[in-house]
């Protein structure tokens, strides 16, 4: 069945996590460029990457095409051994032989280009989409993903590139509840992209899970109050960012090496998939800091739903079950849900605080000093508005 | 000068902090009931944080009668020795002995009643406010404060019943950004007020400093759109309240008895004092947890402005300078500006988190561990919603 | 009966808090000098600290005459219009019309010089501290006490000194488990003072209630080794220093105004009242940051054991009991004790961290880095090791 | 050259990371038992990680064969498709192919035993781990790792197992600066371990790197004062523990599954790295937590003093160097070295502490609470009782 047929029947699809961090982690991967010619240079880490998210229970093999269109390439100075073309083949044939090995699709994807943000015109920057889309028809990949768009003009020039092709569109925004960078909100983005032809709209990347669930969720109501109809997808970060202005974890002082202490546990994942379930989300994946024992855990919560337990829980015991038979009494009382779900873990680094002001706060010290605690003090008031403009 | 004066004469005029909880921690004071006995009962400790407050800066000896009205009096179950009249009496002796030892004015405070909460008629709630009103005319104080008040409607009615005895009339509620208890957003309700007769618009009590200054924004916006005229006062906590919801501190799980890891430092007065100022507030005081050290501060951050630094300044040397003859050089570093404003000072608590979740949030723990999640993941999106809607 | 005939029946004596800090909050007492000159200047304020004390449950009036000696009021540089005599006198009167009030003592309060610091021989300090001895036989205090010493052979000199009187002598220094200045430990630091004729031996000052205990327990053990006999006193801070090195809370970044992140909480108190108790002290009382609710919750705690409240406790219910009557229920249920003993407050300050790195760590930044992480890192062991070292 | 020749001439030696924590984010090993029978079932998932451990600069691949001993293997009631024999042969063949694409040493790696802990003779004991070394001999590794010892009695038997092979001989026990479960301190360890034939000696898991670099130098310091000679390994966790008792990250509440806000960021490893060096250890590696990247991290910091860099430094810029050419000004000045040294990083979980009270504390509540308090007061003093405590 493809991607349309089983949100059709009401499915959940499971997405894979993020690749960029993950290599990047394993040493394939550059932080600053985030190419991905791994896929050529190195394919057995890029294969056993995309087993192991496979294992974890994810339905759809995302091509590790992440700014692969030529002119990212170019940009980030790489001296590059294999052409673009040659990457997004690579990477196209890594993620249908290993779909082919589970139960899974394999989707084509692009993302936002440094010609856009060059002031290149709509028809250069479709042209640069249209290099790896020819990639991906030549691969007969099974769907499309335009994902990681600031700027909801440039996502609109995707999905109508991708629409050409007559497989089914994704589109994926990396924004917030605060929209695009043009303050276009959610809810008129996903309408813009629904009109466009996308099928399934949704964000990814950027915020950590529950903020983007809220964000897919202003979208929806979005869409449904323009009286369209689309599927909804997920894939967030694997970091908690409440900390977080409108243009997300890169304005963190911690992007990209300092996130560690961010890093969600299986048990955060359980509750986001939980979350994205209930808000009527049927794609839900993951993008940076996920590792497979995340995406495992989301296959987890949505067992239940889904009736069937990812390859990979035969490594994995229920809620702690694994520590059943541990031999000291006070390990063994963690086997247990609530303990897990109600944990509140340390980080030790007494030295550390537990939020940051992010870089983007203001020019002068004595600003950003008034915005910290502006910021600080004014948040939970924040709340109550914003709950109020929903339901406005 | 009268206090009308002063603040049309472009006058700072510092008000005093928060009697009912120093008391309580100097002995005097029952948390729980809160009323202001001890002016009777113990007239050398209201009149001994009279004259802190005094020597710390403040132009306004508020009259120790907050709860002090008869149906919340009895309302509390105290066994009292003395009336209702007798305990407000006494108040408006103590401030007015204490004004005349300096430059200060006496004002008559009144602030919500039991009545209204229990839904008595509009009539009997100013029946009530009228009683204490007698003893402040009959004591002639110099204006009049109606504050502490949750709800709009039941503020208005105090301001009609004071604005009938001619004296100058401030009214301040304890809200924050949200609004009162019905949601009527800061601009309405000191737009109200105002219609109201009073001259004075504001908030205290509830919410940290900054989060105050800026409901008070709210409300100069909502009177200068509305073509009214009004001066501002603000008289926050001292306590660091980023986790609050829209009743305050009231629902931190940490209120009343463990509110000391959020105690301000008289630096974070300092960055309270010229916030209010540069938000055009005139009258800046203080409230619960505001101790003689928190007003100097104020005082002393705004004396360049004033001209003129308050008495216990001579207790207390700038930005640190008494530390400049510390025989250790590291502590002689300490003598500076920048040092303490840019301390993160340290709990030394490591066992204790930097945020609470508000005891009203939801019913259910599964709920409540969801609402926790959100709240902390999305303050920084909403910080954006926020200051887009203020400038809608 | 006198301080002597109090411990040797066995009852607990309650100490009052710390004059400076609180009066410096007041605004009568000028961080950096910390000399007393306000029992001269603003007896009122003095008297009224007292009272509150002595209301808290304390059984001990203790001259305000920290930093009184000749030699320091001097080299503070303060302008005084008051000679050191007049101000210790003036002290005495103060501390003895209060204790006239009550069940109190009035012990006469000696503390280090600047003579000692600047090596001025054993018979100079003597005859400044002589001068101090000279008041309080004048005005026939109770008995005296010779406090906030880091170096033991000026703590011995000082009890030499005070000995000469007749009066029962109490020896306190402000060393923390690792002993004085020189490295000399509680143990032996305890087993001089005793030796040197001090019938009541402890710490006071610099650390943190339960670090203090612990340092007392140390003298305990020594001079129990020794076969030596004493009473014991306590007298902590009231914040809280887990980051402390060995010179105590003067090397934390946040002294002296910063700290208020670390202010224990009465439950903080109960705590420390239970625990000093069970470690076979019984002169319990407060030092910086303690005032007068501080002091009630220790003789809170230790009612059931004396057999009466404090007379403050009139406007305190036990455990939150105040909370009762609440109109919100979940604030009622924070009306019982074991909400109280478990609360773990929150700071309010999300972008500060839980514990500092003291000052005196180290000159450049990279060993400073290295120090930090290590004493974040070996705590843990370090504690195995330390209670070890005792067992031994 | 064999790890002794490398090591007598000064060279730096780096180990690899450890395998079950992260074959468990993987999907590859359950935690609870943590048995290695993915050496057989997915040998292409071990062997990728062997090769980015390789890549990232380890020297030694150590066979995956933890836990591999029968008793272990049948303890843990995994139903096995394989033998004992066959999981410990596919192991020891990973690492030899791995090891042969790289400048790379095998080591067969034995831990304690079940039949140590249940009480088996020292005969049955050193049965045990013979099967294991017959399939290391059979395989002809290069050298023999006897780890994860908190038995000294225990590691000395399975030293002498190994010492009979002729190869040259590790031991590495999982203990912190307060010694073994017997309390016998890490240089008595050191000393029996060097006589019963180790030539490495130190220390691997369940502390955080300095502290582990710690227990090292008190090894070193035991060895060298009995006048005996060896080298030093070290081997610690990738989580900050300051929180742990005795018996390490086991007894922390986030044990295993809530780990995640502790886990060291690359700078982190760095400044291990230096430590470790510096302390004179020359066998640097890691154990649980650590990924690729921290191994990468330890081989740059020493790339100076080794004299090239690791191979997956190729996709790895210095101390921040990929963000050189971001479109954000102010990521861009993060790319430097003072930036990510000094960076303190936040958790982005307010509601979350910065330390745990380990579960081993205690049975009752009251006394949790107090031994919790304790811990956190006392850390600073039992530094220098600590320091004081290796200069004796």
């Amino acid at each position: 069945m493809g991607i349309l047929e089983r949100l059709n029947a009401g499915e959940v699809v499971i997405g894979d996590g993020g690749f960029v961090f993950a290599l990047e982690k394993r040493g394939y991967v550059k932080a600053g460029p985030w190419t991905p010619e791994a896929a050529s240079e190195h394919p057995e880490a890029v294969r056993q990457l995309h087993r192991e998210f496979l294992r974890a229970g994810a339905n759809v093999m995302q091509t590790f095409t992440f700014y692969a269109s030529d002119d990212k390439l170019e940009n980030r100075g790489n001296k590059l051994t294999f052409t673009g073309a040659q990457i997004n083949e690579a990477a196209c044939d890594l993620a249908r032989e290993v779909a082919n090995e589970g139960d899974a699709l394999v989707a084509g994807g692009v993302c936002q280009t440094p010609s856009y943000l060059s002031c290149k015109s709509e028809k250069e920057v479709k042209a640069i989409l249209k290099k790896q889309l020819d990639v991906f028809m030549k691969k007969n990949v099974d769907f499309l993903i335009a994902e990681y768009f600031e700027h909801v003009e440039e996502a609109v020039w995707a999905v109508e590139v991708l629409k050409e092709t007559g497989k089914p569109v994704a589109a994926s925004m990396c924004i917030g509840p605060e929209g695009d960078m043009h303050g276009v909100s959610p809810a008129e983005c996903a309408v813009r992209l629904v009109k466009a032809g996308a099928q399934i709209v949704g964000v990814n990347c950027h915020f950590d899970p529950l903020t983007c669930v809220q964000a897919v969720k202003m979208m929806k109501e979005g869409v449904e109050k323009a009286g369209l109809k689309a599927h909804y997808m997920v894939q967030p970060l694997a970091y908690h960012t409440p900390d977080c202005s409108c243009q997300g974890f890169i304005d963190l002082p911690e992007f990209p090496f300092g996130l560690e202490p961010r890093i969600l546990s299986r048990w955060d994942m359980h509750k986001y998939a939980r979350e994205a379930y209930n808000a009527g989300i049927r794609f839900i994946g993951g993008c940076c800091g996920f590792e497979p024992y995340h995406i495992r855990a989301v296959a987890e919560e949505l067992a239940p739903d889904r009736g069937f337990l990812p390859a990979a829980s035969e490594k994995h015991g229920n809620w702690g079950a694994g520590l059943e038979m541990h031999t000291k009494p006070w390990v063994r009382a963690r086997a247990r849900r609530d303990y897990w779900e109600n944990l509140k873990p340390a980080s030790g680094r007494p030295l550390c605080p537990s939020m940051s002001a992010p870089d983007s706060w203001g020019v002068t010290k004595g600003h950003k000093d008034l915005m910290q605690q502006k910021e600080a003090t004014s948040q939970g008031q924040l709340k109550t508005l914003f709950d109020r403009s929903k339901s406005n």
